[in-house]
Order: C-alpha cells, then sequence, then structure tokens
C-alpha cells in the first residue's frame, strides 16, 4: 500500500483520520493472532524450577537438554580463533560463504551429486526452517507433521499462517510417517510435509526404502517434501543416506549444532530445488543479511578429517550412553517399544507410573532431583504418557540419574510421598505393540 | 489441526484422499503469495556487475555498502577469542546472556532507567524487527513506515501478512514521519509506525521533541511505536537520545553492527514493554533458540570502555568523511537539500542527470568504475530521481570516487558517451525545498 506525501493529501483523509482517532484503543494490547497458537517450551517450566533448586544447594542431575555436553571440538574453536584474528567479521554472503557451500555440497558426495548453487548456509537450522516455509506456504496452506515432534516445527508453520496438521504416530511406525499415511491425509490445501529422521524426541529414523516412497507420494500429491536432518550425523547401528537425492521437490535442512557440536554458534543450512533458491536468496538479504561470519568459518573447519575424528569419537560415546540407558529405562518400568537409532533422546512411555507426564517430570525433579521433558512438548497425542529422556550427559550421571528415578519410583509405589497419590491418579497400561516389519 | 492416528481413521478419510489425489499438481510452482510482495535488493544487480568488472581488472570505488569499512575493533575481537578459549560454544540462554542484558540496559543510564528484563538480545537487529512483527501483527493489520526507508522493514510487516503503508516523505519533514504525518494517515487497521533516526538512507534524524510528539500520538490512537536506532551511535553535530524513554507503548531496535562495527558477529538486541516480554520469548525459543554465544561475549566487551575509544576514533572518521563527501557532491549538482547527521549515507537526488537512478547507477558503474545504490531499494516515492551513496570507506577512496562521478557526469554532459542519451531521457529539476525550521 502507498500514500502519497502530505503535501498532496486530500480532505477526505483528513476527516478519515478523525473518525481514525475514534477508533483508537480498540485494542488494549495488541498481540498477533498466531500467538495464541505458538506455545512456550513447557520444558521451561523444569529448567526454571531446576535451576532453584541448584541455587538452595540441591544436586541436579540433567537428562532434558537437548545439547551434546561437550564444547565444540579443539580444531572447530581453533578455525574460530584464525577466522577472528584475521579479522573475519564483517558480512558474509547472504548465501554462505563460498567455501562452505562448496564443502558441504561435497559432503554429499559420492553418494549424491549436489550443486553448491543448492546449498543455504543459514543461521541454524532454525534459519532454514523458517526460509522454507516463509518461500512456500500462503495463509491457509496445510503442512503434514509427525506428532510426537518437534514441538518449533508446527509453530514455524503457523508463524507464517500455515496450518500445522499434526498426524499421531505411534510404534507401529517407529513414530515415523509414512508414504501410506501421507497419502490418507493428503487434502486439496496440503502443499507439503515435514519428516524429522533421526527424530525428536522418538529417535528412530526412516529407512532408505521408506523416504524413497515418501518422497515419490509428496511428488506425485504435487507437494514438497522438507526432510529435517539435524541429528542425521548421530545414527547408530545403522547407516542413512540423505534425501538431498530424494525424487521430487525436497528440502533438506541440516545444522552444525548437534552431530558438529556447535549448538551457541548458530550455523545450519538447507539444500532445496534449483528453482527455490532466488526466492530464498531474496528472503536471506531481508530477514537475516546473513549467518554469522566467524561461526562460517569454525563450520567449514567442521568439515574436515581434524575435527571429523573427535565428532566420530563424540557419536561412540552417545552410543555407549544410549546402550547403557534404553535397557536401564525398561527395567525401571518405562515403555520403550522402539529402540533410537540416532540422536540422543529416549521417548519413553511413563503411563505405567502416572497419567499425567508433566506433574510426573515435575515430582521426579521436586523429589529426586533428576530433570526430564514432559511430552506435551511434543504434541497431543499421547502427550501425558510420555516423557523424553535425553542421553546428552556423561554416562557417570546418567548412571546417578538412574539410581535417583529408581528411587522416585519405588518410594512412588510403596506410598512413601503422599503427594504422588494425586499427581498420579490414573496408571494406564503402557504401550506394547511391536515395532513394525520394516524398522 | 490434529488428526488421529492412523488406526482411527475412518472410510471418509480414506475416500476424501482420492479426491485429493485428483487434486494434486494444481500448484506448478508452490511459492507463497507473500513472495511476490518482498523484492531482492535493487542494488545487488550492481555489487553483482561490479564483482565481474573486478574480476575483469577494472578498478571499483564501492560508495555503496551499509557496513563500516572496518573489522571489529581489537577489543571486541579479543574477548571473542578469550569467549572461545574458554569453551563458550553451547546455547545462550533464549532471551541473551543476564551480563549482556544488564549492560545494555544500564547503557540507556543516566538518561533513562531500563530494566534488564525488558531487554531482548537478538540475532542481528534483523531478528528483533521479526520478533516485534510476529508479535503484533496479525492478517491485514497495517503498519506505517517512511517512503524512502529501509527497503526490509515493508517486507518484515509483509512477511507476517501484515500491510505495510509507505507515506511519502520529502525535504519538507528531514524525510522522517513527523506526528501530523501519523495522525493524517492512521487508520481503523493501523497497529503500529517504524520510524528509523538517524534513517537510512537519508542519515536524518528525527529530534527528541518531535520524538516525544510521535510517541504522544501514537499512543493517543492506541498504536505502538518502533524505533529503529540501528545507526543511534552514528550521530553527528548533535544529540539524541534514545526513545527507550518515550510514553506509550515503544519498541525500540538496535544493533551492534554498525556504530559498534560488529555486522558479521550478527547481534542485536531490543528494549520493548514488559507485557510483551514473555511472548517474544515464546517466540525466540521456537524461531532462534537465541543469539550467537561467543558474539554475545564480544558485544559485552564493546560497551566497555576501551572498545567505546576506538569506536569513538571511527565516529570521527565517519564525520570527516561526510563533511567532505556532503560538499563535493552538491558541487557535482547533486541535490541534497537535507544535510545528513547521521549514518553514513547520503541520500542525493541525481534528476539533474537522470529520470532513471538506476540505469544511471549502473551506468555509472560500467563508464566510471563507482559503485552506488539506486533509491528504488528504498521505497517508491521518487525513487528513480535519487541514489544512496555510501561514505563507508575511507577519505582517499571517497575521493577518487568524487572524481570519477565528476569525470563521468562531465562526459555524459558533453555528449561524449552516446549511451547516455537514451539512458537519461528526461532530464528534471532537483528538488529545492527547504529543511524545515524544527530540522
Amino acid at each position: 500500500m502507498y500514500r502519497r506525501p502530505s503535501s498532496q493529501i486530500d480532505a477526505a483523509l483528513d476527516r478519515s483520520s478523525t473518525s481514525a482517532k475514534s477508533m483508537a484503543s480498540r485494542r488494549t494490547s495488541p498481540l498477533a493472532t498466531r500467538m495464541s497458537h505458538i506455545e512456550p517450551f513447557h520444558v521451561m517450566s523444569v529448567m526454571r524450577r531446576a535451576d532453584a533448586l541448584e541455587v538452595q544447594g540441591r544436586s541436579i542431575t540433567y537428562m532434558v537438554i537437548g545439547e551434546p555436553d561437550f564444547s565444540s571440538a579443539e580444531p572447530i574453536v581453533q578455525a574460530g580463533i584464525a577466522a577472528l584474528q584475521a579479522g573475519k567479521t564483517r558480512y558474509a554472503p547472504d548465501l554462505g560463504l563460498p567455501a562452505l557451500r562448496e564443502a558441504l555440497a561435497r559432503s554429499y558426495a559420492p553418494d549424491i551429486a549436489v550443486d553448491a548453487e543448492r546449498v543455504v548456509v543459514t543461521p541454524g537450522s532454525s534459519g532454514a526452517l523458517q526460509l522454507v516455509f516463509a518461500t512456500m506456504l500462503s495463509p491457509g496452506d496445510e503442512v503434514l507433521l509427525a506428532d510426537p515432534g518437534y514441538p518449533c516445527n508446527r509453530h514455524f508453520v503457523r508463524l507464517f499462517e500455515g496450518v500445522p496438521v499434526s498426524i499421531a504416530v505411534d510404534a507401529s511406525t517407529s513414530y515415523q510417517l509414512t508414504a501410506d499415511l501421507i497419502r490418507r491425509h493428503w487434502t486439496p490445501r496440503t502443499v507439503a510435509v515435514l519428516v524429522g529422521s533421526p527424530s525428536n524426541p522418538v529417535g528412530s529414523v526412516i529407512p532408505d526404502a521408506e523416504m524413497e516412497r515418501i518422497a515419490r507420494a509428496v511428488h506425485e500429491l504435487g507437494g514438497i517434501l522438507i526432510v529435517d536432518e539435524i541429528y542425521h550425523g548421530l545414527v547408530y547401528d545403522t547407516t542413512l543416506s540423505s534425501a538431498v537425492g530424494a525424487p521430487g521437490r525436497v528440502f533438506v535442512v541440516n545444522s552444525f549444532s548437534k552431530y558438529y557440536g556447535m549448538t551457541g554458534w548458530r550455523v545450519g543450512w538447507l539444500v532445496g530445488p534449483q528453482e527455490y533458491i532466488a526466492p530464498i536468496e531474496k528472503l536471506v538479504q531481508n530477514i537475516f543479511i546473513a549467518a554469522s561470519t566467524p561461526a562460517q568459518y569454525a563450520a567449514l573447519e567442521a568439515l574436515k578429517p581434524a575435527a571429523r575424528a573427535e565428532l566420530e569419537r563424540r557419536r561412540q560415546l552417545f552410543l555407549e550412553r544410549r546402550d547403557y540407558l534404553l535397557p536401564a529405562l525398561r527395567r525401571l518400568g518405562f515403555g520403550i517399544p522402539v529402540e533410537p537409532q540416532g540422536a540422543f533422546y529416549i521417548y519413553a512411555d511413563c503411563s505405567h507410573f502416572t497419567s499425567d507426564s508433566q506433574a510426573f517430570a515435575l515430582a521426579l525433579l521436586e523429589e529426586a532431583g533428576v530433570a526430564i521433558a514432559p511430552g506435551l512438548d511434543f504434541g497431543c497425542y499421547r502427550c501425558k504418557r510420555h516423557v523424553r529422556i535425553s542421553y546428552a550427559n556423561s554416562l557417570e550421571n546418567l548412571q546417578e540419574g538412574v539410581r535417583r528415578i529408581g528411587a522416585f519410583l519405588a518410594g512412588s509405589r510403596n506410598g512413601r510421598m503422599r503427594k504422588e497419590d494425586t499427581m498420579f491418579p490414573h496408571p494406564v497400561a503402557p504401550l506394547t505393540r511391536p515395532a513394525p516389519a520394516w524398522y
């Protein structure tokens, strides 16, 4: 909309401004309508209480955080320092340092040939998801997502006036969408599907063959497939191809935060269809300018062999922790029907102990000093009977956490803690479905 | 929207999926409707051509860039290095490092008391503007902006389905909105006004008394005032208070990029009304997680005396450059009715030479090797008769640029370059309005 300069405003506008004034203050606290659909992280109430307890001198075992428990690997840190010493403190090119885009493109070789032109470096994978959704979503457009899933995804859709359509998934599909589910839920308003592999909060993966089926289904339906590969480097017992090579219109979103251990630097990337790069560049210029320059130099080093060796060592540590924590939690009575094959989370059914996982998480913190994430952060479906337990902590701390959870559950069962009688009033049976054949 | 799990889908959904399939591919290239309203930076065509010419061995004088021509000051760089050496590479708190929020709040003292709770550290001021508009704008809400103005502002509004209302301003108000203009253009759909002081592209400021009137007007109208203070430290010949202390609902957006010379680090901040901080925190968690951690430690140092001394030295350099460039451009025949008092830009009327400032900028680059920004990047109003010339370059380079522009104009006037005859077909008289009394 465009208005003429003051010298050319006619009397009509002066009149209208009088009526405008009479309309003033009609909104007492102007908040966008979207804000009522965007939720805070419920785990923040756990985190805030944990902080308060620590200030009081309590020992807290953290099994809650979506962040590796390491500082960035030394070669990465040294590359950041070298960039700063070399004065690399000015704006980077909008789509990223050419050398980093090239290195990221090459990182998919030899399996998949990716043109560096299709790679966009972003301020974290959050920035990548913003770009992808802002570029494709008109108001009312639907995006299919798995529930449970990473909570921000549906909020990104809502941010740009799209409609997130959460599809309940369970152990029968390893808590993942499938080509079949996508076809069944597709409507004329659907424009895109987002899947995560490995997923947060479950840590389950979509095997290559199913990803291929998903991509073909979305392509046939005329939609766009977005694959969140943020935990892609953190895979155990299996191999996983990138969806970069899948058929149709596919966006792959990735990050230097998790496998590369660079959370605080804020660098991610996307690989998109060639025809979307020009619109995305336009958006980057307007809404980000560029990702952090020193962080991009550090990220470049993260792709090289010296850092890689340390990152692989860390991946082995995550594997050891998973292999400790998974059977330990099962022994305690948590229902974990699908073995997590990636990321650093276990999505556990706690309905053997409670019908309110948020109250359970807070009681566990209060009574036993263990911080975990309530299921409510990851969707609606059966969220009150699930919690997410992170193994981004040392083996020693995880052992202590398991000991504390065990003592808490024993105390709760023995009726020692009166509070639990009202907090966990309706114990329900744990999930027992077997994992599907393709898993 | 929420869908039941696959096991509970009824036959109706299966039927609808058949009709969905027949609707597939109805959109051949799904781009959001908003994308047709968001423009790329037109200056990029100038920049790309400049790059190409440099590759060919041509010497280019850059008077185009919105970025200081210095690397970050040494104390800032050293603080970044120290943070990295100390392993500060993990997520920062969502609203920013407490020490940085405190230091930013204190930076408004003793003039204005600001509670650190109202300060949010963001990924650049771009991040701050995203948060502000996403939090307040429902689809169709109008935001008043000055034309000419920073192009991204109207695109941020459009990004969140708001309607940017560009109000043409000229020298009669120092190219700024006024309380009177705001009252005249306010409608029942208007929810906010954005002003920039010092402004980009003009470098004009809104004097404290007028800012107070603007804030009171917006408050009376029941709206929100957003003040872009990104160039706030770069003010010459005058003093300027922050609008942080202005009455009503006021958001102030600022950045470590310009005065603090930290463009590539990507750190900015906002100070908002207390009641907006919780909604904004919810958004930060979802769309950014946090601003870059090492960059926040560096920014903390930027507020301390050692860095300040160097930043003030640089401000003096900008002042010297302005004092050279302004009369030099006027002598060449550019119309600059308002003396810029801040930032590092001169918004110049080139209608004495051309009726198409974009063609003029490209011809100046091609023939004389000087890169400047066309007015089209800053709005619609009289944009074809204006260019933005940046003095974020050394005095020597600016002198060379002026020499080149002079030779180009002389050649053009003498009819030496046939091309210009068609490129500048309709010379029009330059603006001659005097600056207003309050300026």
